[in-house]
């Protein structure tokens, strides 16, 4: 009875119209340019979903604007593009939808790059576009025909799909049926814990208990652990009502904001679910967040993914699929399971670290090529030798796909920075260079 | 008619009993350790307010424990401590009141420091601790004698003292009365700011105009005010009652943290306070809070100000009432004001260019100094040649402090490190190498 | 008609005794300190070659000695290791010739390891270790039996065996023979390289001609040659022997020194050498170090020897064969060689790029383990992406090697240091900080 | 009776005639394109002095040209420039000589910068361009009328007029009177350093007795010295016949090189000297030059120097005169003497301790204003705390000087780099990085 969270089995964009488009451009510092600027977005016959004017230091002081609106066709995009351009500098489009790219590529003085989020509350833009069983369950799965568990599933995934980024999650009273749902998955898999979990998820596990009320009888709210990650890594959780597209789900790895479902699996099945539930949630994945390396290489893939291709995004998706939810480890020379997918189903963690599976190493590139079943068990898995090394890996594999442009996260703005300006990347030099005073006057009063 | 917000006119703490105190240590990670040591906290005759256990990637893979109680007696915290150094490692006292640190040292193997706030959610315990005004006026305060002023401002200062991080700021529906003081004071500053005020003041204004609705005839609200900066540089604005000490006010910056009041100061004298009020935060300071290089001047004051002494302190809030407050600065030849005592002053702007007043360069230690009057205007003003200059010269400066341990603020857990192990500068160095990379990679890519 | 240079293919170090030892050890500052230490070592009864007392900036202000003396057995090595820890901090023993490193250990404190160069000067050591043809010739070779050439060979090596660091290398005038095969060699070689040769080659070649006076009639003056690297890259040529081991000659690498024959090939057979001589080096070694990504990474390989293990040099080795000698790199997808053993080769060069071999992509953890042959055509041959990577893949799979210290090159004092002590290591954060200050005022003044 | 070496005290350039000029371009790499522009360059009617062509790894894979010519006159210069301009790209003039800059500007697209040394060969120039008592010495100097001591002196200077870049410096077989003068000034100053040289010059003194042989009876020779001080902090001695202009001695301090007189004092009055001798040097400077920070402090003002404006130079040298020559520092809380003019001489060295002397905190921008006598004792010093800060405060002292690019010295090239285009600071950026990496990696297995 594998458990097959599939967070990622769909690889591409679900074609919708209108199409999400960003345009991002510069104005001059002069009197009354801001205003004019305005004045002509308006004025364009689109439904502008947000405008904003923010500062960009450049030595001439420009503006920068950033302005979303529903595209209804290529042709407006590329109109709305025309306009700008006799008004501002540096027009850019990001994001067109079902729009090939490359009939754009020239509009706005670049290749179009898919739609990304820049800032965190753009990921409030996520909760419509869920994939499947968001409200609705697939014939297998063992709550389809149980319309009082579809009810509370859907009274629970209500939450996810009215949260704004900033609020606190909202807390589940949990039924009696689904706590003890909880309380036979856990005593389970924690009996296991010891003897197949890597060393970072055994090492976090005492502290979650003894932090967050992980125990036997009580499901944890997702608002306390998330504050415990915010602690312990700044990943932060985020209630998510079912499967996003791997696009959608990987881009909020970058902000280190992980969606997680809140609704529990149907209690007929306890160790079963066809679709991650909270408790695939909170013992497969929440242990290893906590992990500063594990963190990192996360938001690495998050990283890579904000504007690839689809190509890329299918890649990457491939790669978080053998990593975090199936990867295994080497420690002190012993197979361990890290991936949540494992640690989370009580057959598959037995079967991963026995001799019947084929063991190969972690290497990005062929990783990415693998193809894999959802609905069984494993044929193959890939061994980490560390979060540290396969971070390093990811970061080389996606310096081999196209994108034409670095980003950065910012972690006080908690907004994505596209290093495509001598300014942003004097910027960021100073930072760094603030950095090294820090770590050279800590080093110096290291004892 | 000088006003003088004098933030920091006070700049010792005022003793209370008991006093917070933060006791850290470390755990050996065995079977129960955690366990065991947290039935020996609770078994301790003290008052609790916090106890929190963290992951700490020793290489021995530690625990931390991070208890919180509130003193009685220096006895009591040599208790705590002895009984702490039986279970457990690398017990640290931080915090110690009105108990002089000298009897502390060698309790916890370090000399005592004064407690400073690690978490941002720890700003929520300053609510307490306004120093004068808070809840009642002086008597020269125009609307000392106004009870339905007083009773108003309560109301608003009410926000501040039950507010808590992570919470958005309450909007407050100011008055009809309340919104003509701000116009009145809105017109006047205005005409005079674009010949007075720095470059970057008058930058950002047209975009405080355009994305937060200053305007005649509205008050803004803070949190549309600290949205918009924490998008331009992270600093976040946290309501406040009236004056807090300086230690409490410059820790806050080392989080990017500005306490703002919220009140308006009193219709009867449109163009005086002798407080602080929301026309001073949002015309004064709230444009510069949007300037990377000044949110990051102000940030390095704060961060100086962690666990310093009483005596660093003072010179420290003597720094910062001479440059965010009363700060002016050479720009094309002119001197400009950028202090926010000098921006919301529509006499002591006038005033601080002209010849009367004498012009120092800014020297922090010359500064740190300078005796200043606080009813009146400043008869001498300091001089920065840009804010990256000034930044570096306060590093400098905090450099010739005592404080045995440097600090850096890490933005995704929005939490102080304290470098002072060697595990903690190489995952500071691990993060500047990974910046380093993608630095490179943008400088590649860069056209 | 192969050229198998093969300066590698005798991976292990001649057993000699007795053996070069190395002592380090630090004094503490202490008046008459240096002097009792001195008389110490002086009244041991070994056969000391260098004593060298030098400032080692610690907080305590202690004295580094470097000690050097040829050890008849593991006896004697113990004893002066035990006479010095009664007078001296941190006695290191480095290099036990053919003692094994397992009877040290614990001898200074630490486990043994094999001896390096610390400085350049210690290179002059190599000269008296070549393995074969030093001073006489294999039976294969075709001037095995011509005593002409043999003693014209033995003229050029002397100047080898007797140059010392520092010295401008001698200049040979070379008899119209030698120039006549030259020749030959050189117009054969010069129709292939737009061809066959990478870009970087096909690139420095033309400046050789310019700066150098490389042309058919005259053979270069390696110092000439080595004077053009050194501004180019810092390489510099050395003359040598013949075949060092590759220990010694990887050793030299480190310090951005390549030995290099100064003989030519017999004139009898100019298509052919099976020992490396100068027209090997000028044409196909020289044009490479003049490129800075491949100087970046041929050092790399070298740092990476330095008191490496038998078994990890003999990787590097091989890594160094697959690249050097005999890399393939990929251009504008077409397939060209970088490695010198190639380039300099009529016959391989054709070859290699043929579809005959088998080509794979390099990775130094499988390049390290292939076997090649040594006297025909390589079967396999591996491909780089670029310098930059194959740097950054040789210093991941360096990683992997069992040396429990991490060194560095200084270019200025042309020493490696060890960073094994806080001070050092803060040193060198010191200097990485004055570079990112330099660097952020180069990104500030570029336009 | 002071010792003024007085190296300094001439801060301006001698006007010559011819002056020269160094022109810098770029060719795009194509087929003949070298010959193409040697062959221009050689038929232009200029005395060419040298003529290089170099890699320059640009995306284009352009070659850089260095020609230095000595050039008649101002006309001469642009005929050069424009004729190189149809040729070439990128053409910069560097040095005018007495032609006032502001005629150049425009051609070579930039203003004109005064000539610097951009190789450490370029340091030979220096020799034929000594101020005064190169070759005669003044009326007041003692040995003005011994003509044995004359043409003894003239026979030492003579080593330093044929020096070149490279070799050792020839050894002096001082006369027994020599060696008396030398005994007698070294026993004067050996029982004063305990009590007045700085915790640098005690520390390294022993091991300049240890390692070069300094003692009463014998001068130590200028090769011996060089390469400890090589081993040390990279820095070498030159040997110069005198006085250099201020420009070409801070010039050769950018490349770690200090130019050191090799004659000694008249035996007449050994404990006075009006100009520096081989006692200065060697008990003066070079203790100081082996400390790594000190080393770093006098490179910074050499980088600073190069291609500064005449004021500039001016500025430095006398910041230059007030530390490395006559710098006190506080150490323990008692002030100690580091500049080499205050350690050989008796008489100043205790008068600079005394209570005489005004002290003043070292500020670079003031001290750069400071009138100073050359006959007499200081009235004014300025106190030092440490030479990491003094490097810090000059850096930032050097910050506000008009040159309107950044340089690095490369200390494997032996060369200046000027950081000007986005290509070369990307290969600084990465070196930064692989000393990111090689610190993390030392960080990793530090104990």
């Amino acid at each position: 009875m594998a458990s097959t969270p599939g967070h990622l089995h769909k690889c591409t964009d679900t074609v919708v119209n209108p199409v999400k488009t960003t345009v991002h451009f510069t104005v001059a510092d002069k009197v009354g340019a801001l205003d004019e600027c305005l004045g002509a977005i308006k004025a364009m016959n689109v439904s502008l979903t947000r405008i904003e004017s923010r500062p960009s230091k450049t030595p001439e002081w420009d503006y920068e604007f950033f302005v979303d609106f529903d595209a209804g066709s290529i042709e407006q995009v590329a109109e709305v593009a025309k306009t700008l351009e006799k008004l501002a500098k540096q027009v850019h489009v990001v994001g067109t939808g079902g729009i090939p790219a490359v009939q754009l590529t020239g509009i706005g003085g670049q290749e179009s790059t898919p739609w990304f989020p820049r800032k965190m509350v753009d990921l409030d833009t996520f909760a419509d576009k869920v994939l499947e069983m968001g409200e609705e369950l697939d014939a297998d799965h063992p709550g389809a025909k149980d319309a009082v568990y579809r009810a509370r599933r859907a009274e629970i995934t209500n939450i996810a799909k009215t949260y704004k980024t900033g609020q606190s999650i909202p807390k589940v009273d949990y039924t009696q049926v689904e706590i003890d749902t909880w309380t036979t998955v856990y005593n389970k898999l924690a009996t296991m814990f010891p003897s197949h979990a890597c060393r970072e998820h055994q090492y976090v596990f005492p502290l979650l208990i003894q932090n967050c009320g992980y125990q036997p009888g009580k499901i944890p709210q997702l608002e306390t652990v998330s504050r415990f990650l915010k602690d312990c890594t700044g990943f932060t959780l985020r209630p998510v009502m079912g499967l996003l597209t791997s696009r959608d789900f990987l881009n909020g790895l970058a902000f280190r904001v992980f969606h997680s479902t809140q609704y529990i699996r149907h209690h007929s099945k306890p160790l079963y679910t066809p679709e991650p539930d909270v408790c695939h949630e909170l013992l497969g994945h929440v242990p290893l967040f906590a992990d500063p390396d594990f963190a990192d290489f996360s938001q690495e893939i998050g990283l890579a993914s904000l504007g690839a291709s689809d190509g890329d995004i299918e890649r990457l998706a491939t790669i978080y699929w053998f990593t975090v939810e199936f990867g295994i480890c080497r420690q002190d020379n012993e197979l361990r399971a890290y991936g949540a997918g494992l640690l989370s189903s009580f057959g598959e963690l037995e079967y991963c670290l026995s001799d019947k599976p084929e063991i190969r190493p972690f290497e990005p590139a062929k990783v990415a090529q693998q193809k894999y079943p959802i609905t069984e068990y494993q044929p193959v898995y890939f061994v980490a030798d560390s979060f540290k090394d396969a971070q390093m890996k990811v970061r080389e594999f996606a310096n081999t796909c196209s994108r034409p442009f670095t980003v950065r996260y910012n972690a006080y703005t908690e907004s994505i920075e596209i290093l495509d300006s001598k300014e942003k990347v004097l910027r960021y030099a100073q930072n760094i260079k603030q950095d090294m005073l820090t770590l050279v006057d800590a080093l110096e009063k290291l004892k």
